[in-house]
């Protein structure tokens, strides 16, 4: 072995005992922040109540809205309901969302055994950016097939997190990593239904048991994501070259939604934030995109909610007329049917254009008189972490209200596990 | 969608909604047995104790060797456990095991929801065809780029065979197979780890999750399994055409196994089953077998229990010498030491033919005065229900006692679920 150049699966494990840099650490707090506030919003929607009283097992880990379940429970829930409003955060280069794969894993584990808060931070930093590592080693073939990265990269960053959290040895760890190769699934023919949310909390229970039932002594594959017959060969893996811990951290470029849509749709409505526009003299609007987002969020005819966040057309149409795009409650099904909607839809074309980033959106608006007006933004701006904290927090404040919002600001600033754990459960 | 042909998710519905044959149901109830025989004895292996601990939640079900767990857990660990002697059922053209993903999940729900033993068998038939006619339509390229196609194929077999049972209508039961579609999962780098033992039990758990969730107003993909982007794109599936509920039910091709060694063994042991020789006059025994295995189970001077499995000459001495070869407790290090054994194995040739198909072995053996014998099996004969069902019957008895092995027996014939459920949990 030693002859070797070291395979995915050998660099994780070393990646696995550093402690991360204090910058991403500051991140990883920012999307901690984030997360909760987006999964306290997501308990309050009522689709799930089966679900979650489905997977509220004996234990003692708390779930959103409140209630306890054992940890792969409370993983499986807390993941899946964090995601259900599909706003929490996501990072491009992954193609997926890495903190409501990893987050949810951590917490319930970390409340189990009594962690302190950083021994989580840490574990939560490294598993993030471990799944977004694995999601650019899996890369654009893995996704582009079919499958939901994340969720499959997700379950390895997230038991990654978990095994260093619980202090699992070399050896456990490896085989936790390859029990997460045969759980790890979740695939995109789910978008737009509740199975979407659903994959990530399967991803972040994945984190949980696969860790457990490593530390547990359960055997599997030396090498079940690089190796032979392994999750990456098997699964459209690209095999590309990664550098977990490599400076810049992939966690600092994470993207936070603030718009509560399908982050696709971001850069043409930041594009349309400011536009100016009268719209009764709108002949045709052209939207460009990134041509990987063409299978992801151009439904065309949505009629219900959900299928309007993943609709250019519909998201808009409804910029323009001056819908809040950062509320929650303006995306019902009644709005797919609104008229002032469906004429404006009815002048819209989406167009794939590959000189664009996937970061990067324009619109073209022909006018009548031949008048035309061109917006265009890219995500990838940069921001400071202090510009990103202020907009988090009013972002959160809007989701759960301002007195929680607070609370969560402090308890993910803080050292005190317990009183982030509180505000979870307090619905 | 009237104008399209049907999906294989379409051909599914409407399967899963018909009575099986009486055949086919005869088969699942042998097939019940094996499949319980082999838990029984699998649960009394130590390696699994703490994965079954860890997966004791809340709920009445019966787990292997005692205890009880919620119906998901009961599947997942009773899947596990059931396969972890590699004893279980096989078919050919699915390329798996398919009781042990089916069979765990329907009585761990039949036992919850207090179902009759009819339509538990009921519902077990058909999840036990659709797995394998979904393992056909996967395909050998599924299975050859590395997918372990018990879990995979055999996952929508058990969420079919579960939302029958639970009677879930056409809706609910689309949204489990779609449900499903995100969960099946397992990798063949497993192979010869715990995990792959677990990879059964996981798609066990995924049907009776799938269903559970689907019942409980959870949405996924309306076809998840064959649409775009979906369990079989994503997957390397083939397409393959296939016709679920079509004659002859793939159910009565099953194979079960009669020796607790590599399945290469099979066929020779299976010619030398009824062979009446008297050893003293034997002078050489030449074994012929399909060019594959000779890699696989050929070793020629064993000296471990574990090696006697993969040991023609072992074997062959074992049979002759009148050892159960059906028995766990046979394969000892001793035998392979023993000087009659090591004394036949001294008179064995064995060789290559690649006229004989997998399934077929030959065996001559030269006696003194120039007489020759010649005994030949193909695993493939066709055998008859009563002849399966002695040796079934045998081959349990060698593995739980002949008082279980009769209780079981019993059990599986009749129509008291309660009383099948007892014999699992004496251990």
């Amino acid at each position: 072995m030693a002859d070797q150049p070291p395979t995915l699966t050998d660099q994780l494990l070393k990646f696995a005992r550093t402690t991360p840099p204090q910058d991403a650490q500051a991140m990883m707090r920012l999307s901690l922040m984030d997360w909760a506030a987006c999964g306290i919003a997501g308990a309050r929607e009522a689709d799930f109540t089966d679900f979650v009283r489905a997977n509220r097992g004996g234990g003692d880990c708390t779930v959103f809205g409140g209630g306890t379940a054992g940890p792969a429970a409370a993983a499986l829930v807390n993941g899946t309901l964090s995601h259900a409003l599909d706003y929490d955060d996501t990072h491009f280069a992954h193609i997926g969302h890495p903190s409501v794969a990893v987050v949810p894993a951590v917490l319930a584990l970390a409340q189990d055994v009594g962690a302190p808060m950083e021994d989580a931070v840490h574990a939560a930093t490294l598993g993030v950016e471990a799944s977004i590592h694995v999601g650019l080693w899996l890369g654009r073939d893995h996704y582009q097939i079919g499958y939901h990265q994340t969720a499959t990269a997700g379950a390895f960053g997230a038991t990654l997190a978990c095994a260093r959290l619980l202090g699992l040895d070399k050896h456990q760890m490896r085989h936790a990593l390859g029990l997460c190769a045969s759980m790890a699934s979740g695939i995109k023919a789910q978008f737009g239904t509740m199975a979407k949310p659903l994959n990530a909390g399967l991803a972040a229970r994945t984190g949980v048991e696969a860790t457990l039932w490593g530390q547990a002594g359960m055997t599997a594959a030396a090498d079940g994501l690089a190796g032979p017959l392994g999750f990456g060969p098997t699964h459209h893996g690209t095999g590309a070259e990664v550098t977990p811990g490599k400076s810049p951290w992939q966690i600092l470029s994470i993207s936070h939604k603030f718009h509560a849509c399908c982050h696709g749709l971001h850069a043409m409505l930041e594009a349309l934030r400011d536009a100016d526009i009268d719209l009764a003299r709108i002949d045709t609007i052209r939207i460009r995109t990134h041509p990987r987002w063409m299978s992801v969020c151009n439904i065309t005819d949505p009629k219900t909610g959900l299928e309007a966040k993943f609709s250019y057309a519909q998201t808009a149409a409804m910029a323009l007329l001056g819908h809040d795009t950062g509320s929650i409650a303006s995306f019902t099904d009644a709005i797919t049917q609104d008229a002032d909607i469906t004429a404006l839809r009815a002048r819209m074309r989406v167009n794939e254009d590959a000189r664009l980033s996937e970061t990067q959106a324009e619109v073209f608006i022909s006018m009548e008189g031949r008048e035309m007006r061109r917006f265009r933004h890219d995500l990838m701006a940069p921001m400071t972490l202090d510009a990103r904290s202020a907009k988090l927090r009013s972002k959160a404040s809007a989701l759960v209200g301002q007195a929680q919002a607070d609370a969560l600001w402090q308890a993910t600033q803080g050292d005190d596990l317990a009183a982030l754990i509180s505000i979870l459960s307090a619905g």
